[in-house]
């Protein structure tokens, strides 16, 4: 199947390895003309990941054309804040071509509050089969051949299985699912996570501090997923707390870094101009917090570790204070999460019921009255 | 409140001192002559953490009456394998006080299969009010008062509650539950998925992997919880992948020490007799596998991972195989495991959804026969 991969930047270019390994004829769509040239004629992308030789399979092209017609699926690796205006000039040829678009772009958007699946829908029509990968995925990780995982949701377990098979062998495990804004949550919301555990690292704080951060930071994203409609369950696998646990303790991202010089008693505005003038690239997740704690008020969900993590980051709080704030929060009882679907349950319960009673009750009168006929 | 402690330990002696600085009275029941003496007239332990000062309020006996008689409650932190002959001795004195009984140790019995909760319920009698503790806590990062928590499970709210309040401060946070299976589930197999990270650290694997092994290992650990009673929601937590996250990603453990020089591909048994003669001790995982496993085959729950483990340590499998053996499972998709509330759920409307029907029967043949009566 010819599959093309939007975006030669290094998790596009890791993707585009993977699926060229399972068979797949692979071509990359760049704007770049000098990575186009190099993948084409060295076999490399001359900016990520250049250590690795790419499959042969592997081409790239500038020509969205060239990429998209007759291709079987579309690996989507944009990032999120630019995927809309990217796709004003593709959607065209994506929707006529009517290939698979699978997604493995994370992001809030920090204005609309969307995720990508409402990106997409807004580009690309409800109709067009789209999945969404999440999972603990470090792009170097998956070009050497480490053994790795991940989910694949879409709104059909088909599409989610068809999706997920691009990419599955004995080096990467994909597990299909139906539970799109589960996945999505999860890589939306790590990043500022990520930021609090780079301060508990600058801090000098032991892995029973991490593992708290982490695991009690999932609980706060899943309660923010569930209620939008995720499933608890998601939350705890691959793409939820697998995720978050990779970018919390893997190798310094720029969210963590960020979060290791604030504990470390840096200032968050000399942090930010700092990697701005070094040109270290924007860390995500300080655009995300705010955007994180708007999403949690308009929910009505508590999510205090989001909320400190924004206010660090408006310089409202040093990083002992911050951690004195999380650390004597209101105990609530580790009970499931189920309200939503317990109030669902008993509405549906409720109609059935009354349905049941009813049809026993015309029943009922429908043998009363052929009895009576008969007499 | 006289607070016991029974174990001198590293995790009694922290969990002492966490109590002690929560302003209660603790005496630490030893066996040991030489620890007692230096608690109490050195204020430290002479074994385990020995860099820490206690807190003034800990002091140390041989005595289990002085110990027993007048506390309000007993900290359990003796190795499950030996609880129920350390009980036979003085689970009278611990009887007649009535004392909560928090336990702190964790495992599966090597041979009945049963968790700590059964191992008490023989021991102390059905009614006695127990709690169980569990979460990623290392003994010195309690000590020296980095930012931890776990779970604090009971049968009843209030009991979790009133044990988890005698740990609780802006150092410790503890969440009541009533989920004492899933609670003790965790502790009691994480040792097994610990072996298998240090397997892939052996074999010099990243983070991809290892996030991975942990997050599906969980699931499995999941999957024999739900199976025994236990909640879904209290796996996703800190006694649970929390727990397991530190034990797999945490300082080197004995059993991930047994799983590095595995992954290195050492055979298992030289591996095993060479701790033995260099004193290293006993990885618990390495008795806990083929227990877990056969855990597994009495509850009819698929458990791959764990099942794997035992095979490495019967010498089946070297580390390469066990990998590839993994990476090939099948894949199923990846819902929640609702299964039991399902069908309990079903059973429940059935049987619901029968009597509406048969209650509209009546009601309806009641009025018709009220009509025709009047007619």
């Amino acid at each position: 199947m010819k599959i093309a991969v939007f975006g030669s930047g290094s998790f596009g270019t890791a993707m585009a390895s993977v699926v060229a390994r399972n068979g797949h004829d692979v071509i990359i769509l760049t704007r770049r003309e000098d990575v186009a040239t190099c993948i084409n004629e060295n076999g490399r992308n001359p900016q990520h990941l250049t250590a690795y030789e790419l499959p042969k399979n592997v081409r790239a092209t500038m020509d969205a054309e060239e990429a998209i017609s007759n291709a079987g699926a579309i690996v989507h690796a944009i990032p999120m804040q630019s995927t809309e205006e990217f796709l004003d000039g593709v959607k065209d040829l994506v929707k006529r071509s009517g290939a698979l678009f699978v997604n493995t772009s994370k992001g809030l958007h920090g204005e609309t509050l969307e995720l990508m699946h409402d990106v997409l829908k807004r580009s690309l029509g409800s109709n067009h089969p789209c999945a969404f990968f999440g999972g603990p995925t470090f792009a170097e990780q998956l070009m050497n051949g480490t053994p790795s995982g991940g989910v694949m949701a879409a709104r059909d377990m088909a599409t989610a299985e068809r999706a997920s098979a691009l990419f599955a062998g004995p080096k990467m495990r994909v597990y299909p699912s139906t539970d799109v804004v589960g996945v999505e949550i999860g890589g939306a919301l790590k990043n500022v996570i990520a930021i609090l555990a780079g301060g508990l690292e600058g801090m000098g704080l032991g892995v029973n501090a991490q593992t708290l951060l982490i695991t009690r930071g999932c609980r706060e994203m899943t309660r923010l997923g569930v209620a939008m409609g995720a499933k608890e369950h998601t939350m705890a696998g691959l793409s939820g707390i697998g995720d978050l646990m990779l970018t919390c303790l893997g190798d310094a991202s720029r969210n963590k870094a960020v979060g290791i010089a604030f504990g470390r008693g840096q200032k968050v505005e000399d942090i930010l101009s700092e990697r701005a003038q070094s040109l270290k690239g924007v860390a995500e997740g300080v655009a995300t917090a705010p955007a994180a704690e708007r999403l949690a008020r308009k929910l009505g969900v508590a999510a205090p570790m989001i909320t400190t993590c924004a206010q660090c980051l408006r310089g409202e709080l040093d990083a002992k204070a911050a951690l004195m704030q999380c650390m004597t929060l209101p105990i609530r009882p580790d009970e499931p999460l189920d309200d939503n679907k317990g109030v669902a349950a008993r509405v549906i319960s409720f109609v059935t019921h009354g349905t049941c009673a009813l049809l026993g009750a015309f029943t009922a009168s429908w043998i009363r009255s052929r009895s009576r006929d008969r007499a």
